[in-house]
C-alpha cells in the first residue's frame, strides 16, 4: 500500500516540475516577446524614409511583412503567455500537493510550446532578418563618390550605401544558417536530454520501490519498539520538500 | 463536527485559489496594458505625417479612432487593476486563513475578468490593426518609381510604398482571424478545463469526507493512548500550507 | 485577561492589514505615476509643432495646461508616495508585532488617499484627454485633399486631418463619461464592500470572544493534565502567522 | 541582570529599525533619481531649438542653468545612495542581531537625509519649474494668426503659444507653492510623528522592564519545576523575531 | 557505507553548485545581452546619415558590419539563454537533493560558456567599436572653420569634426587593447581559482572521509545510549542546508 | 578546543559579510553603469549638430572624448561587474557556511573596488562634464538677437545661447568641485568608519573568546544533568543565523 502512494508521490513530484518549467518557459518567452516586439516597433516609427528616393518595390515589401510577422509572432506569443501563465502561478502559490492537478499546463502543453517556440526561435530570426532589411533601408539612399544629382541607377559601380549593406548581408546570411543549424541541434540536444533522463527515473522508481519495500520490513520490526516517531517522520517528508 | 470544518477548509482553500488566479492576472493586466499602451502613445507622438501629402481620410481616420481606443482601452484595464491589486496585496500578506474573506476578489469579478479581456484580448487585437494602420501611414507618402512631381493620384499602377504596405495588409488579415479563432477556442478550453475540474473536485470532497469519517473513528481508537499528537498534527496541517 | 488580550490582538491584525494596503496602495501610485509622468514628458518634448501653421490658441492653451497639471498631479503623487513609504517599508520589515504602532499609515491616511486619487482617478483621467489634445495637434496640420497653399480657413468642408481629429473626439467623450461613471461606482462598490465587512469582524469578534471563553474553561480543566503545551501552543500561534 | 540584556536588545531593535528605514529612503532616492535625471536628461537632448528664431536670453539661461541644477541634484542623490547603501545591504543580509552595529547608517545619518531631501524635494520642485520653461521654449516661437514674416516683437497682442505658454505659468506657479507648503507640512507631520512616538516608547520600556521583573519573579518559582524550557522560549524570541 | 553516501552527498552539493553558477551566469548574460542589442538597434535606427554628404565606404562598411555582427552574437546569447534558463529555474524550484540530475547544465555546459562568452567579452568589445564608429558617422560630414561649400576633399588640414574624431579614436584604441589584456589576465584569474578550489576540495573530501570514520566509531558507542537522536540529527543536516 | 571553533567561526561570518559587501556592490554598479551608459549613448545618437554652423574644433573634441571615455568606463565596470557577479551568487545560493571559501571575492577585491569606483566616482563626475558640454553644443548655435546672417564671431557682445551655456559652466564648476570633496570625504568617512569597527571587532572576539571559557566551565558543569540539550542548541546557533 505505501509503495503505490510513493509511486503516486513521485508522479505529482514530475507533475510539479513540469508545472515549474512550463512556468519558467511562459515568463522568458513574456519577456523576450515584450522586448523584440518593442524593438521592431520602434524601428517601423523611427526610420526615416526618404520621400524623394525611389526605393526598390522589393525591398519595401520585404520590410514591411518582416515588420509585421515579427510583430504578429511576438504579439501571439505574449497574448498566449499572459492567458495561460496567471493560472500557472495561482496554483504554485498555494503549495497544496494535491493542487497541481488544477493547473492547465498538461492540457495545454501545446499552447505553451508553441509560444515559446515562436518567441525565441522563429522570433529571433525574424529579428535578424529585420536588421538586415533596416541596414538596405538606411544605407541604400546615400549618394555615390563623384555622383551628381542624376538618378543613380544608371550609372555603373556601387556607392557605399549599397557596399555597407552588401557587407551587413554577407556577415548576417551565415549568421542565419548557423542559427537555424544551431536551433535544430540544440533541440535534439534538449529532446535527447529529456529521453534519457526518463529511462533512468523509470530505473530509479522501480529501485525507489525495491528500498521502500526492504524500508517497510525494517519498519515493521521497529513498530514495535516506538509507534510515533516514523509516522512523524514521513510526514515530515512530505511537508518539506515543497514548504518554498 | 470535524467532516464539517475540514469542508470549511477546503471551501477557504478555493477561495485562495481564487484570490491567487485574480491577483495573478491584475498583474499581467497592469504589465501588458502599461506596456501596450506605451508602445501605442510613442507610435502617435513619433510617427511623422508628411504636410504637403493628401493622406486619404479613411486612412487618417482609422489610425487616429484605432489609437485612441487602444489607448482608452489599455489605461482602463490599467485603472481597474491599480484599483483592485492593492486590496488584493494586502489580503495575501497577512496569512491568515480567515482573512480571505476580507478581500473584495469575489465581489469584484466580473471587473477582474473585464480587465484582463481588455488587456489581452481586444488589447492585443487592436495592437495589431495599429501595426498595420502604421504601415500605411509610413509606406504611402513615397514616390513611384519614375514618376514626376505631379500628384501621384491621376497615373496608373501602384507605388513601391503601395505595394508594402498592400504586403503587410495580406500577412495581417489572416494573423487577425487566426487571432480571433485562437482566442475563442483558447477561453473555451480555459473554461472546460475550469468544469472538468469541478466535477472532480465534488467528487474528491466527498471522497475525503467518507476518509475522514474513517480517520475519525481510527483516531477516537488511538485516542485513548496518546491525547495530545493528534491535535498537534492537525495545528501542524494547518498552519503549514500557507506558511508561504 | 485572556479574551482581553486576544481582542487587542485582533485589533492589531486590523491595523497590519491596513499597513499592508496602505503599502501596495502607495507601490501602485509610484509605478503608475512614474509611468504616466513619463509618457506626458516625452509627449510633450517629442511632439512636433509646425511653425509655419497657425494654431487655434484654444488648442494649444489647452495642450499646454493639460500637459502641466498632468505632470504637476503625477509628481505630487510621486512625491508623496517616495516620502511615506520607506517609513512603512522599514516598520514592515521587522515584523514585531508592536512596530505596527511606530508606522505613520494612519496618521498619513489622508495623504495616502490624496496621492492614490491623484494617479489613479484624476491621473488616469488627464492622460485620456492628453491623448485626445495630442492627436488635435497632430492630425490639424495636415494639408485638405485638392487645396492650394492659401490659408485653410476660409474654405468649406473639412480636411482629412480635421475628420481623424473628429473621429478621436467622437470616441474619446462617451470613453470619459464610462470612465467617470465607472470610478464613481467603482469607489461605491469598495466603500460599501469595506462596510459590509466591519458589521461581519464585530460580529466575529464577539464569536471569538465567546468561544475563547469556552476554550479557557476548557483549558482550565485540561491544565491539571499538562501545563507546558497549551503555553507554547499559544506562543506559536503569535508567531506563525505573521512569520512571513 | 536580564532586565539590562532586554534594555539593549530593545536598544538594537530600534536600531534595525533605523537601519531598514535608512535602506528604504536610499532605494527610493536611488529610482526616483535615476528616472528624473533621465527625463531631465531627454528633454535636454531632444527638445529642437529653432535656430532662426531669436529666444529672450533670460529663457534660455533659466532652461539651461535648471537642467544642469537639476541633472547635478539628481547625480548626486544617486552617488550617496550607491555609495551607501551596498554597505546597509551587506549588514541586513546577515541577520546577525550584534552585525547592526557594523552598519555606517548612524554615522552617515545627515549623509542619506540629505540624498533623501535632494531627490524628493528639490528635485522635484525643479522637475515641475523644468517642465515650465519646455512649455515656454516649445511654445515661443509659433506663429501668431495673420502675422507677416516681420519679427513678431513690434507688433501688439500675444502669439497663440505666448498664450499657452501663460496659461502654463498660471498652473505651475499655485502647483508649485502648494508644493512648498505641502512638503514644510508634510516634514512637520513626519517630524512630530517621531517625537510622539518616541515619548511612547519611553513609557513602554519602563514598562517592559517592570513586566520583565514581574516574570522574572514568577520565573524563578517555575524554575524549580522545569529547568530546560524557559531557556529554550527566550531563544525562540531571540532568534524568530529576524528570521526573515 | 555511510561515508560513501557522504561522498555522494558532497558531489551532489558540488552539482548544486554548478548548477547555480550556471543559472547565474545565463541571468546575467541575457540581462547584458538584451540591453546592450537594444542601443545597438537604437543606435543604427536613430543615427542621421546626411544623404548629401559622401561618406568613405570604409566607414560605412565597418559601420554597417559592426552593428549587424553586435546584434546577431547578442541575439544568439539571449536566445541560448532564453532556451536553457528555464531548464535550470524548474529544477532549482523543485528542491529536491536528485533532481539536480534532472538539469541540463551539465551536458549543456559549453553552450552555457559560450552564450557568456558572446555576450560579455566579444559583445562588449564590439559595443567599444560601434560607439568609436558613431563618433566617426556623427563627426565626419561637419564643415571646416572657413571652408566653402565645396567637397571639403581636396583642402588641406582637418574640420572640427575629424580631430573630434580622432581624439576618439586616440582615447578607444589604447581602451580596446587594455580590455583585451585584462579580459585575457581575467579568464587566467578565474580558471587558476578554480583549479586551487579543486585541490582544497580533493583534500577537504578526504580530510571529511577521515573524521566521518571517526565519527562513526564515536557514534557507535554512543548509540548504545540513544538511538533516536542521531538518526533526527543527520535527517537535519540533510534537509535544512537547502531549505532556501 | 572549542574556542577555536569559535574563533573560526567568527572568521567565516566576516568573510560572509565580505562576500555580501561586495555583490552588493557589483550589483549597484551593474545597474548605475547600465543606467549612465545608456544616457550617455542617446545624447551622442540623438544631439543634432547642425551642419553649416562651424563649431570651434575644441567643443567637438571635448564632447566626442568625454563620451567616449565615459561609455567605456561604465562597459568596463559593466564587463567586470556581469564577470564576477555570477560567482559570487552562485555561492551565497548554497547556504552551506564552509562554501564562501569557493568564492572569489577575497581574491579578486581589487577588480571589485575598481569597478565600483569606475561607476560611482568616475562616471557620475564624467557625466556631469557630458551633461555640461551637452549644453554648450546644443546652445552654441542659436543666432543673437538683431544679428544678421553673417558668420557671429566678429562681432562683440554675446548671444543668448552662449549666455545660457555660460550660465550652465558658472553652475556645473563649482558643483564639480563640490562632487570631488564631497567624494574624498566621503571615502575617508566610510575608510575611518571601517578601521573603527575592526578595532572594536578584535575587542569583541577577545571578550566572546573570554565569555565562551566561562560559558564552556558551566556546561560542563550542565553536562553531568543533560548531555543532549546543548548539542542540539549548539546545532541550532549554527544553522539558524545563515537560514536566510
Amino acid at each position: 500500500l505505501r509503495a503505490v502512494s510513493l509511486n503516486e508521490h513521485s508522479l505529482q513530484a514530475l507533475s510539479w516540475r513540469k508545472l515549474y518549467l512550463s512556468r519558467a518557459k511562459l515568463k522568458a518567452t513574456s519577456r523576450t516577446s515584450a522586448l523584440l516586439s518593442g524593438f521592431a516597433m520602434v524601428a517601423m516609427v523611427e526610420v526615416q524614409l526618404e520621400r524623394d528616393y525611389v526605393y526598390p518595390p522589393g525591398l519595401l515589401i520585404a520590410f514591411s511583412a518582416c515588420t509585421t510577422v515579427l510583430v504578429a509572432v511576438h504579439l501571439f506569443a505574449l497574448m498566449i503567455s499572459t492567458c495561460i501563465l496567471p493560472n500557472l502561478e495561482a496554483v504554485s502559490n498555494v503549495h497544496n500537493l494535491n493542487s497541481v492537478k488544477e493547473s492547465p499546463h498538461e492540457r495545454m502543453h501545446r499552447h505553451i510550446e508553441l509560444a515559446w517556440a515562436f518567441s525565441t526561435v522563429i522570433g529571433t530570426f525574424l529579428f535578424l532578418a529585420e536588421v538586415l532589411l533596416l541596414c538596405w533601408v538606411k544605407f541604400l539612399p546615400l549618394k555615390k563618390p563623384g555622383a551628381t544629382s542624376a538618378p543613380p541607377k544608371e550609372e555603373k559601380g556601387i556607392s557605399a550605401g549599397e557596399a555597407a549593406a552588401y557587407a551587413s548581408t554577407f556577415i548576417m546570411v551565415p549568421c542565419g544558417l548557423v542559427f537555424i543549424v544551431f536551433a535544430v541541434h540544440f533541440y535534439r540536444s534538449l529532446v535527447s536530454h529529456k529521453t534519457d533522463r526518463q529511462f533512468q527515473e523509470l530505473e530509479e522508481l522501480s529501485n525507489i520501490t525495491r528500498l521502500q519495500n526492504q524500508l517497510d520490513h525494517r519498519a515493521e520490526a521497529a513498530l514495535h519498539q516506538s509507534t510515533m516517531f516514523p509516522l512523524y517522520c514521513s510526514c515530515l517528508y512530505y511537508i518539506f520538500p515543497f514548504l518554498i
